[in-house]
């Protein structure tokens, strides 16, 4: 085998561009030197059309999680009752740490593989009148499900004065996303999905209802106080040491994303996702979840007739290809093939011929080539 | 467009390996320091099962064409009679040079596409008796032909006393080499082809009856003057500035073939060529060489329906992958596609899949999917 090619198609960590790669290496600098505060200001206003807001997005060093966190601890404290929308295992995430913080949390579980329904989110605001703060998963990462966060948000507002926090870390920067016009009050991302990025940042913006909540919000906090972010911002700064080198990364990505657009950026995730989805329905072995409900980062295929961990195993020996098993009770029930950030129509025309050869070599008698002219005549027809 | 991405599928210069341009990134050192004497000392060492010989192979600076005149200069002085066999371009590279060197100058001039064959070479030095010394190409890299170096070598030493010098620039690395075995006088390669180096280096080895030769031509010659390098690797040296970084990148490739074994790497190269050879035939598309003649580095594709360029253009447009185009006489009559060095199966399948999505774009009504079916139906049978 070639030695040391990988090809890595996980719903994140995603492949790094050579040139954000090289803008990494950059020499160190001083932390609180002109350099640094120069870099902060050219990011700052940069990442504003990503999230679609024209509030300020702190960037914390830490993972996706931290972000989490950071959002919870900001906005509730314990006797706060809040809603925890839970569509796979990042909505649980969100969850558990509001339990953590004894934050009383209402549930509302969608079966995993579907995506939460606003009517819902209303009648359980309508029955919970006290709610504080509704969480929701925008991408889903555990099954490749995009929540309807706009209606989602619209749902909340009409129904409460709840704030609504969403957790954007698989999706935002390869969807569309409208913090403000949409009524978002918190979202979070992280840098190793669609930004392209190692892990190690998480961005978070927050709406002014949400920032009179949090300034006066009493729960504990300091390394995730997002108001010592924002007061540091004004002047360049951050509170706490930047991750500096992911700091250059994330100067170049943003050059690259401006250089491509965003609406051709959001259009290529769309195309990736519509060329796995038919490349799968073309070999009859089912997607986990609906067309709607789909997202267009990440796509997860539910076999009958073969062990997800088999093909996985075998593309992984043959070709050195990584794609994700299934979490909790979908393992070894499903694979996720991540189709975000650094990757093209040419990855996912890739990616389908090495698992079409898998699952021919694990013994599942499929016509060779077929998921790859479905997917190459969506190619042709969308792009 | 995904920003930043291309395919490169000439046949040289290759993608380089991420890990060797971080050995290429390494800090800079004195070319006359400890530090390159064990560089030069660890390199010459694992050079020589690449070539097949238990000769030295010396490492200049320079491109592959910098070999070529080495070889001929070296071995050669004006008034000496000459044999080159010329399949394409890098054949008539050849020709020139000697003729450059007012060197007399026979030519086996054999048709674009097809392989030298040893019974003519033989009757041409029969005819020719004077001949010092017989010129040949191992890959021709205009016409994707792999000539037949082992019989052309058995050819001249029955029937001449002549060098036998060859050009393997385009697959020393990724075909079985075997220069002291077959007879092979002077061997060159290059740095930017199976090597997966950048273009500037040019290796070049001399079995004991060519040095012989060299050691008493007169030829006037001072950069290119082997036997100085010769006399200087002793020591572990170079006679003029060796181009550290790519020494550098030179021992990391050493450690990747190394690693994936010598018969392996041959293996993968065979098999790359017979899943594009399987692809276009399946398609109904004519290859220029037949499958005999055939090499496992590069294939040239000769359409009689559409306009190569037209397809090159497409490609280019829509994924920025590059194939080449055709030299001389075939430009615009072929495509060739570079398969070698840091390329593998799950490389060579995007490659077609995009030329198939790339031929539909241009009218031509081919089935979509079919190429890439043969190609992973070779890689089930033969990996």
């Amino acid at each position: 085998m070639l030695a040391e090619q990988t090809i890595l198609r996980i719903p994140g960590p995603t492949p790094i561009p050579p040139s954000v790669n090289r803008a990494m290496n950059q020499p160190m600098i001083g932390h609180r030197d002109q350099e640094t505060k120069s870099l902060l200001e050219s990011i700052k206003h940069r990442l504003k059309p990503i999230f679609g807001t024209k509030q300020e997005i702190m960037v914390l060093a830490g993972s996706g999680t931290a972000g989490l966190e950071t959002a919870v601890v900001n906005t509730v404290q314990p006797g706060d009752e809040v809603l925890v929308i839970i569509t796979g295992a990042f909505g649980e995430r969100f969850a558990k740490i509001c339990q953590e913080y004894n934050i009383t949390t209402h549930l509302h579980d969608v079966r995993w593989g579907n995506a939460a329904e606003a009517q819902a989110v209303s009648e359980l605001l309508k029955k919970h009148p006290s709610i504080k703060a509704v969480f929701a998963t925008y991408c889903e990462t555990s099954t490749g499900v995009l929540n309807p966060v706009k209606d989602i948000a619209e749902a909340v507002h009409t129904n409460s004065d709840a704030l609504f926090i969403v957790d954007g870390v698989s999706c935002v920067g390869a969807v569309e996303t409208k913090m403000d016009e949409w009524g978002i009050d918190v979202l979070v991302t992280g840098s190793q999905k669609a930004m392209m990025l190692p892990p190690g940042l998480t961005f978070i913006a927050a709406s002014n209802r949400a920032w009179k909540v949090i300034e006066k919000n009493k729960q504990p906090r300091f390394y995730f106080n997002l108001q010592k972010y924002r007061d540091n911002l004004e002047n360049n700064s951050t509170p706490f040491t930047p991750a500096v080198s992911l700091l250059f990364g994330l100067e170049q990505v943003l050059q690259l994303l401006e250089s491509e657009t965003l609406e051709k950026v959001y259009q290529r995730h769309q195309v990736m996702m519509n060329m796995t989805r038919a490349a799968f329905k073309a070999m009859n072995i089912p997607l986990l979840t609906s067309d709607p409900a789909a997202s267009p980062t990440v796509t997860a295929i539910k076999p009958e007739d073969f062990n997800p961990e088999d093909l996985r195993n075998i593309i992984k020996q043959d070709f050195k290809m990584t794609v994700a098993g299934g979490q909790q009770h979908l393992k070894g029930e499903i694979f996720r093939i991540g189709h975000m950030g650094y990757c093209s129509p040419a990855d996912v025309l890739q990616s389908i011929s090495l698992i079409e050869i898998g699952i021919k070599k694990i013994g599942k008698d499929i016509t060779l080539g077929r998921g790859i002219q479905a997917a190459q005549e969506v190619y042709i027809q969308q792009l």
